[in-house]
């Protein structure tokens, strides 16, 4: 392809595209409408275009669907989730125990996303030195899925209060794959352009978070 | 902020959304031109509007200007390319050589990208179970910065043939500090809808890529 069937992107649309991202939201309170699986597919199949080390598409999707492994799924993060409170004390212990960080009860799809690390497309090319870009590419994949979610009205939350052993040996997937994030998706029942976690005061945003260091 | 002042994306946003998606490109062949300072840290400023675990906001840009630190950079990519061909044989072997992996000597902008593994921000939550989190945001935030920059015509190319233990001392930044991204910035000479590594035959799409398993 040339360069002059390559799109360009107006002003109207760049303006979009950051309210896009001020608008993406990890999403905890879904509303109990199910989402179509033609539409789940094709938020998939776009994630697959994501930036992969040595284009080696290490990505796997897997719906969650029988109740055993959800209630299995939620009992992880109700005992990880109590092992993190213990962590804490005082206020913060409040402020944690009073904090909504998952929506796994409510979500009508939960979509666990793995990498292969036994991949063998890109036949190893870029991942000699960091070989942890193999799952730096599923999570790349991940953020599209995300934006192209949050495109449609579709909400999406990160649940990451899960030991990730125990998840995947619930899920029973192939040896060599490992969980990068274990997904929420449904209709939100509100919408935010700031973070819950900064909004009851968890945690500020940081002013100098695009500092530029010099070097 | 209530569900009433959400935009919502069009039909033509959304298509327009996928070719960037699309056209999203590992770009490692730049015109010399120069990238304005002020839409550099604006495209950092976006980034910075990327999911992180716990609102922990754990990225770190650094500006790599000095020529010695670019050469020693050079060096190291050099060196890591060379074990790397090391390990393919016959016909692999000959075409890896003649794969252009890089586009360090002519990128106007080297952005190296860390993750602060010490960050206090968020503290804590969200990562004990899963401390790759911290990383992963950062990789949130690369992408956010890859997709924006490309809505400039901006190309951008992930170098990860590189010792990071090496590059990390090379660019002196606090210890607590890893080093997730090196990214060349760049007007790019060529445009293309597919991988380079795709269309010189390293590795096609995998058709299977979407497959969604249920469990």
């Amino acid at each position: 392809m040339t360069t002059t069937q390559c799109p360009q992107f107006d002003a109207a649309f760049k303006k979009q595209f950051r309210e896009l991202v001020a608008w993406r939201r990890d999403v905890r309170r879904f509303r109990v409408e199910s989402v179509d699986r033609a539409l789940l597919a094709d938020l998939i199949a776009l994630a697959t275009r994501a930036p992969s080390v040595g284009f080696s598409q290490p990505w796997r999707f897997v719906s969650v669907e029988s109740p055993a492994r959800r209630a299995a799924i939620a009992e992880n993060f109700a005992s990880s989730n109590r092992m993190a409170l213990e962590g804490y004390g005082g206020d913060r212990r409040m402020l944690y125990a009073r904090l909504k960080l998952e929506g796994l009860a409510r979500s009508p799809v939960h979509l666990a996303v793995f990498a292969d690390d036994g991949v063998t497309a890109g036949a190893g090319l870029g991942r000699q030195t960091m070989p942890e870009t193999i799952r730096y590419s599923v999570v790349a994949a991940v953020h599209t899925f995300w934006l192209a979610a949050r495109c449609e009205g579709l909400g999406v939350g990160w649940v990451s209060i899960l030991d990730p052993i125990a998840a995947t040996s619930t899920l029973d997937v192939p040896a060599t794959w490992s969980l990068v994030a274990y997904l929420c998706v449904g209709w939100p029942q509100e919408e935010h352009d700031d973070p819950e976690l900064e909004r009851l005061g968890w945690q500020a945003r940081e002013p100098g978070a695009s500092a530029l260091l010099m070097r």
